[in-house]
């Protein structure tokens, strides 16, 4: 082993400088901030109103909104790269900043552009944050034809950072079928946000029911055009809330290892017997870090390189094909299965090399993997490998849905 | 698949008869009146008064006490089984009633008969809880001589059920060097227990702190014949302990395989694309479900045979030779590694048979993995690991210690 | 770590005394003799001659036929004990040896008294071996009804021990439907083994295939009463065949680390940078031995267990009910899901701790893995694990057929 | 499901078009010719003699010499993917083609311009092949200083492709301490090659022993000036052997894939109960394959990264830095414990989808998985994650030696 009476390396995250007004910059200083409140947060649950207004302040909605419309233009590995920023230090505020990013892609890739351009610069110069009540499974919901527009009746559940948003994605089942999909002003007549959300984790993500109780979507307000799960280029909205929640699953794994990391350093003891002179040199643990390590960067390499893809396809627009989408779909999907195993893994893992004290509830260091277990639920896992093998085995892309 | 339609199977586990007063019956009702409380309680935390004293009441505190001493003479396959069962709708009452039977044994083990007996007669009689102040890495507590015995001073940390406990071993450091453990009741002057356990699983264990201060401890209090670790079979004690935690590891692991299956059978959906007609058929379901259920039975059968084999050392007394007692210990530490592999893998999957409605906070079913991730850090799984490979590569028997 | 420098320990699997007759014992010098063979016979191929007339000699081929049947009466346990002894040193032979005991119980489980009870005594009196032409997928022998009997005409597949063979168990589907089932000479006119087994693995069980042509066999030759899949107690034949199987799999993985046990012990160099002073002290080398024996326990158990519950409902003979014979179902399944895993990681991992100059042809030590390989896809897994799922999760107990 | 029914989809890997003659054009018609091939040179062993000249013939051995010494100038994305397209049809054949690269990297990063530039002139002007004598583990040979040069007396093993080769570097160990480093004709007097490599696995890469008799190397033959793991620049030459093993171990796990992949569509049988109607939508084989094709995805990027990432360090040569060779190593070391698993696991399982008659000795499946086993022996795979764990704990780089 080498000699670890060496200077300390350098912190490997450090704070970017206070001038540095780059996305990942603006996003690591409000990490930084989060992370401080994070285990408490994690306690109390509900809303993080300071931290969504401090996410509203820091500009960065807008981030992929092109600048054209008022935004920063980023691209998703950039944007995405922030939610991953986000994340890695609160895994519900990375779920509903990430969402806000699925969300206005939606508009984008489902509406007419008379209707997106006036809400990309609305919510560029408003700093609108954009909540979720779509959930294609839930047909609770009906949306029966009125003049001017549709009336939606109904119960909504999983309506991820509906609390607290300025912008409401809204889905209903038609009467005569299919689903129709609309987008309005949260604190439009209608609709009762039931603020139910108390689950194991994802605790900050305000994921609870809504009732709609006579909710009037004009025709303008819904996305009819080219509408949901139409063009190729419309199906990419599923794989963007799939690597959104690549990035956050990858992130609480990353979190977790950071975390383990500083306890082992600063806390963790050496064990009777153990091989190593020193618990940084026990042979043991260093084994099980590099088991972590190996894991995170084919996450990371994986996760990115879907970010890449998709920034290919997005950049096809409407040009976009069956099989560039289905490109995309395969770099998603295998993100998808190896962050979500490497996530729940990890995060497990993490306490063997922390050690027992690095369990009390003042660390709540067990958050990481409850967050990951809520979160990787959101579709089975099953699904996406069978998906994959049937491209691996009889070269059929993914079929899109609202899950692939 | 076979026809699904025939009627429902009856209950796996049905209750005992009211006039079943076997230990596994007497068990299974109080588990049963557990299980009702038990997500209440594991928010909670704190110390489990009303179910200590219904465990006081059941009369199972002397199970394992031969019967001329006033208990049931179990032995400790049946004792564990107890264990195992309580454990199943409760790990942290199944940790301290698993603790009774140790710290009794301890005694037995440790200390002459003319101590041990009154002490388990008293124990049958007035239905004694005993609890655990005995940390042998934890050397802050000094235990100087004085006229009569020795006093201790200084802290205990993991004193695992001392809250509301009758007796408690305690051990000390001997200024001169080596342990010293004795026995003395919980209300003697000098010893405060802090009630400060406040961690992220076995929420109800009270493995909180203790300041002893002038606690006196007579010579004839003090287990110093043979002492720890002294004859073969005195060192059956740490495997007593291990083999506790492997049914309390088993028990989470079926305890939570089996609220999944409720859950499975009575809300969890079929996915759209599923191959299986019904959730109940699903291919993948019910994969997930072998997998649990082949893991389940290998951590039973290895956990009742080492069960068997202490048994049978137990029976050798002052007879048992090293060989003898290293047979029980592989045994033990074939089943520790098993139980804890499973353990933890299992309480974390249960989550993908059953689906996100499950990680509401109401069912608290995280608690499971919670439980397991906490117990498990006990003492490292590596080190068990690195015994057996001694074993399996150098034929020598783990070197008895405080862990092994 | 323990001194390494004490005298070495005996070895552990010592050659039974000359005068030990039981059956483990004349296994194992049996086993000791085709040990010594076993990588030559593995690069030639073909058939064993000389070790199937050893086992002749043993007189183990009637070791489960009962004593007034001329032979010795042993129970399953101690039956499939000397299988797996034999197959340690030698899975071809392992096999074969196994079958034999499987096709006696099949004659004894799908025919009368009054035909199996000659066939015991003629194959305890000539020391017959028995083999197989009883593959049900293969559909292409045709079992026509002839006066007196049927005439089998067409081709078989994967014939185990048929070459070489006294007896020959043949299956074929008769044209009105149904498979038929006959035990005949080995020598009758009308079959011809083609001796074409050319495998990557277990190459010495003469698994090649066979035509029937006008092969004709007896109306008192053929399984009728109660014939195959009929009773519960008939439908345990397939049982047996997996746990001959589980027995295999796990000798083959038991044999394997006892190689590489010599091997490391003998030969392995320590690492340059390794964490222990000599390789038998290497952290990482422990871990890995200590990892293979747990689960080898965890596969003797589970195999010994069910082994009891096959001796058990072998007992209650034509009484067995459909839940006798499911708790069997259960316990080999178990085992053959543990067994199978085990058996295909760990012949492959024994060279970690052997290292790069272990590979050299002279040994075959990849010949552990390669068995294990062709052995385990004689029914898929996967089918184990979902007839293991259907019980954990709807109280089904697996469905009798020819590989459950 | 997706209709099956669609027309076939067109093969993945089309022969490339006659006229194609990039690198993995060339590459990939010498692959084509070499899987032809492949079992049974396998099953034969010895030199490749005939494939060695193709690769002479092609031009591909001076692939990676820079044009101003009359190679192609390729960079190392581009070579490796070379040696994975050769290795995907044969590994021995990989592994020697690889090693060409390295060895010529090797005089390149060791030795002064005046000695490689004239090697590398002659190898692309004469298609010298090279081949490996140098073994740092293995110290039985003497390499004494006489004048003008050193003398070589001894023996070496692993000298892989030394057999046919045409220039061989060499190793030996001074009397005074250290290694030395030379390269020579391979037909020069004192070299003697055993020939005697006959392994489970990588058959063809003649990896035998050598016996070095009176072997004189001129002073200007030494590789003195920098020497290895002199420079951080010299320290590559181990990253660029570990990153040719990646590619390897990456290759063979693709070749047993798309192996099993034509199996499965062409041969496999559905299994009774299957879910699916077809094996090609049995739902388990279909996991199946998704679980393969995720992990070679996983492969595939971590290897093309660290290539990438070597490209970048190769380009800044004699500035390199410490730190910038470091990132090399990580990304080489996560590759190599990525791959190692992937294949190990990949080449085992894959008869799982192929079922028990693709085990036929015809086919030789198994050697993906022997060709895997045996390569990933080189070194342990336990340092490689210590390695990474000490990077990942401490911040320390992988300390430079011959396997790091």
């Amino acid at each position: 082993m080498d000699d670890l009476s060496k200077p300390e390396p350098a912190a490997r995250d450090p704070r970017p400088a206070p001038d540095d007004n780059t996305p990942r910059a603006v996003a690591a200083r409000l990490a930084a901030g989060f992370a401080a409140t994070a285990a408490a947060r994690d306690e109390a649950g509900g809303t993080a109103r300071a931290e969504r207004d401090a996410l509203r302040a820091s500009g960065l909605l807008a981030l992929a909104i092109p600048g054209e419309f008022g935004g920063q233009g980023a691209d998703w590995r950039t944007t995405l790269d922030t939610v991953r920023t986000i994340a890695r230090a609160d895994s519900s505020l990375g779920h509903v900043y990430g969402f806000q990013h699925l969300l206005l892609a939606t508009v984008r890739l489902f509406a007419r552009p008379a209707q997106w351009q006036p809400w990309f610069e609305q919510t560029a110069a408003n700093r609108w944050f954009w909540g979720n009540a779509l959930n294609p499974l839930d047909t609770r919901t009906v949306a029966e034809a009125v003049p001017g527009g549709r009336r939606f009746d109904g119960r909504k559940s999983f309506c991820s950072g509906a609390t607290d948003s300025d912008m409401l994605i809204v889905s209903g089942h038609k009467p005569e079928g299919g689903l129709v999909i609309g987008a309005v002003p949260t604190r439009r007549a209608g609709i009762r946000l039931l603020d139910d959300w108390n689950n194991i984790g994802q605790r900050q993500t305000d994921s609870g029911g809504a009732v709609l109780d006579g909710l009037f979507i004009a025709d303008d307000e819904l996305l009819l055009d080219p509408g949901p799960l139409s063009t190729p280029f419309a199906c990419l909205r599923p794989l963007i809330a799939q690597l959104v929640f690549c990035n956050v699953f990858l992130a609480q794994a990353e979190g977790a290892v950071e975390a383990a990391r500083g306890y082992t350093r600063e806390q963790t003891r050496l064990w009777p017997g153990s091989a190593g002179p020193t618990v940084l040199e026990d042979p043991y643990i260093l084994r099980h870090y590099g088991d972590y390590f190996a894991a995170l960067e084919a996450g990371r390499v994986l996760t990115d390189r879907a970010a890449d893809r998709l920034d290919e396809a997005w950049a096809r627009a409407e040009t976009l094909d069956e099989a560039g989408r289905g490109e995309v779909a395969l770099a998603v999907a295998t993100a998808k299965v190896t962050t979500t195993r490497l996530a729940l893994e990890l995060t497990s893992r993490i306490f063997e090399v922390a050690g027992a004290r690095a369990t009390t509830a003042a660390l709540r260091l067990d958050r990481f993997w409850r967050n990951v277990r809520v979160q990787t639920l959101h579709d089975p896992l099953d699904m996406k490998l069978r998906e994959l093998g049937n491209w691996a085995l009889n070269d059929r892309y993914p079929a899109p849905s609202f899950y692939s």
